[in-house]
């Protein structure tokens, strides 16, 4: 078995989101993304090809959608489960502390 | 886009483990399990087909391999790759409040 800890590897100066890949394999990528008061540039929406399960672990953050322009403020323990396409962009993270997020990419499901 | 929070939704009493389905997807299933102090029965071991990466969101617990007879002592954040088959059991979980693991089942990757 492979361990870690998601509160771990942390640096101490992060002039850009941390992104580490916990897992990858053919249909399945775990990432952990730690965000200090960092936000997608302006204009900028994220357009993917993979579903995308993501969970608050630390911290709080804004998450904007682009369908409705929903914004979703995000505490910990809360989860989203963004589908492909589904434009979307971090409207900003909290800068009183780090924003550690837990995401998983997989296959679009042909049969939902 | 779907939204729940890991934290909701657990009820006051739990004679058992307390299992919840948020993604389930032909190649994936992403699991919360609430512990409340409950552990796997004497002499059972879990050996599974898929893959499960698992994270241990709040509580401690204890995980027991029977390759090496290695026991990890899991607390906040830490999170454990078990292959498939690979032999395995909850020896304990906190006693002192609950126990939240997520768990990630996927299809074991042919090419690792």
């Amino acid at each position: 078995m492979d361990t870690g800890n998601l509160f771990q590897h942390i640096p101490a100066t992060l002039p850009d989101e941390l992104t580490d890949t916990l897992v990858s394999g053919r249909q399945l990528r775990i990432e952990r993304i730690v965000s200090r008061g960092h936000a997608s540039p302006p204009g900028f929406w994220y357009e993917q090809d993979s579903d995308e399960w993501v969970l608050l672990v630390k911290g709080e953050a804004g998450l904007r959608f682009e369908s409705g322009d929903r914004l979703l403020h995000l505490t910990e323990g809360m989860h989203v489960h963004i589908r492909a396409g589904e434009r979307h962009r971090v409207e900003w993270t909290s800068d009183a502390g780090d924003t550690i997020w837990l995401a998983v990419f997989h296959e679009a499901d042909q049969a939902r």
